[in-house]
């Protein structure tokens, strides 16, 4: 995706360090972090500098590389695994990199590690990239499909948190499909969930759809209830940080709010995927754990003041306190289809690909 | 109730003034402002220095005082009037307040008109609080019944907004049950919506619950939905800015989507709400006028910095646009119970309180 005309990946080896956009400091900052070991690669996960499924298993990959390279003997390469796994617990995508990874590494000569490393971050990186944009096209027949159906009229996308370019490696899972559409022509607007308590729409959703030039309106996540009770949304698309093999999706807290309201409105609720964030291992949603974050993530709220520092200001009184469950599960019941680089899949239907 | 012990209202006569809790510096400062003229009054109810359905509705009656105490001819009592009503659109309780005022001062003649208005408003906001008196009543029988089932064990009621005490003259209507429960010793613990974008959970109700000493946790409005699904929330008590006859809630945004939760978790979720409330008139809440309000309140947020002052940073980039609307519709499918004065209803009895 493009930043002002420039090419970039959200995520790249610059050796030898692995550099990062810093998603905290988005919209108002560009700021490219240095990565120089697996340590720093966690605490960039843990404080979601980098953040969204596909993105965190990325940079996991390029974290086991940067943890290796001084002794890649076995124990290192458990050691630096474990602590990229622990880092944050929800996402599969996380667990099955490092993993992926780890088996790797393991086939390969010590000598050969380091360079191998290298090479197996990059082909997850690749992947990534290669499945997002097959999610793309995949997800653009169904907006397109929207779009005859309406001739002439704008085709109303919400989403809800980030799961866009910024939230892989390059293309994004939700938005690959709008933005193959807007590509292709279609007349696509995109609502976006505002998404507390980080506000991964306001700040990177339309950061980054502002800057592909996508027409898009930032909303309350209450809102959305509202709009859909109005025709004012015709399906909605989010991510997903894991998928269970009966369809239910695990995403950011407030999706299942609105999975509910696109269901009692009939409107469209789809999650696009790559088959990494699908864990097969796991019948339902309910066995997800889901992690809790830091209260002052409620309690507090970043932006930029009147003199344009990016700055921290309380919400919440003193004497009270906060709860920040981060993610919820939306039952595959009420979930119209699964995008994945493989096609469209109506819940029951994603065990036929669990087989490929 | 009390702030810091000592018993306030949240409007009150002072001649010449009437004197509000300016509720858009809360939590963070206290400030008491002096209203001198029914112009002044359309500001603060118009910028939300005043809200809450109930309180507007009396703010609006101390206005119409305001507004004729230099001339009290029949032009200008209907002048005042048509100002205040047209402040803000979708709560009855204000232009219900106003035609009753308008009513009952043309009745009276000219030299009696002055001194008729304070007497009549003070009748509006006395009745106020005798009203959430007794929802507080009624309420508190629901939450007793849930207590006796679950023995030992907290009682989690969910809110949305801001329908305590501030909402209106004094007791709140959908917090009244709650205070007198934990006033009459249950063991009770508010989830408090944080309510974006204008965050009148965040900072109104976790403020009074903090005051009362009631136990309370303020989440983000995208949680609720994921504390039903594990079995946190007992049962959600939201206050209403007009019902209509058939039972439909319209309420702040967002309420909508803790209703399509509590219905598919089997949570009941209850109205509070004083009868001025239930608009007789509309046979169904898709013919209410939804106000749609400033697109800054979304692009901005208001708390307080690192130096302790109250200020407002922008939370979405400046290429974006964002759209406000400010409620939204429950239909009665949804809805449990209507708690009034008269007791609890279920929403196709309604229409049974007409008739009183």
């Amino acid at each position: 995706m493009k930043i002002q005309n420039q090419h970039y990946r959200t995520i790249w080896r610059d050796a030898p360090s692995v550099c990062i956009i810093d998603q905290t400091q988005l919209p108002f900052a560009l700021v490219i972090e240095r990565i120089n070991t697996h340590t720093q690669m966690c605490h960039a996960i843990k404080t979601m500098q980098v953040r969204g499924a596909p993105l965190i298993g990325a940079a996991a990959a390029y974290g086991v590389g940067l943890g290796i390279q001084h002794n890649p003997d076995d124990q290192t390469v458990h050691k630096v695994a474990s602590e990229l796994i622990a880092t944050r617990p929800t996402a599969v995508n996380l667990a099955w990199a490092v993993q992926r990874m780890t088996q790797q590494l393991l086939s390969v000569p010590d000598a050969q590690r380091v360079q191998a490393a290298w090479e197996f971050a990059q082909a997850i990186a690749d992947e990534d990239v290669a499945q997002n944009h097959a999610i793309g096209q995949h997800g653009h027949s169904l907006i397109a499909a929207k779009a005859a159906a309406k001739p002439m009229r704008v085709i109303n996308i919400l989403t809800h948190c980030n799961a866009g370019w910024l939230a892989t490696v390059d293309g994004g899972t939700a938005l690959a499909p709008i933005y193959a559409a807007h590509d292709a022509g279609l007349n696509v607007h995109v609502w976006v969930d505002e998404t507390r308590p980080r506000n991964q729409g306001a700040s990177l959703t339309a950061w980054e759809l502002a800057q592909h030039g996508v027409p898009h309106t930032v909303i309350s996540d209450n809102a959305g209830g509202y709009l859909m009770q109005h025709g004012q949304v015709d399906m909605v698309i989010v991510g997903a940080d894991r998928v269970t093999s009966n369809g239910d999706v695990c995403n950011k807290i407030g999706t299942y709010l609105k999975a509910l309201a696109a269901y009692d409105q009939q409107v469209p609720f789809y999650a696009a995927v790559p088959t990494p964030t699908i864990d097969w291992q796991l019948l339902q949603g309910t066995d997800i754990e889901i992690e809790m974050r830091d209260a002052d993530e409620v309690a507090y709220m970043q932006g930029q003041n009147a003199s344009g520092q990016v700055c921290q200001i309380r919400v919440i009184p003193y004497e009270s306190k906060a709860l920040n469950p981060a993610f919820d599960v939306t039952p595959a019941r009420l979930v119209t289809g699964i995008i994945t680089e493989h096609g469209v899949f109506r819940p029951e239907q994603l065990l036929s690909l669990a087989a490929r």
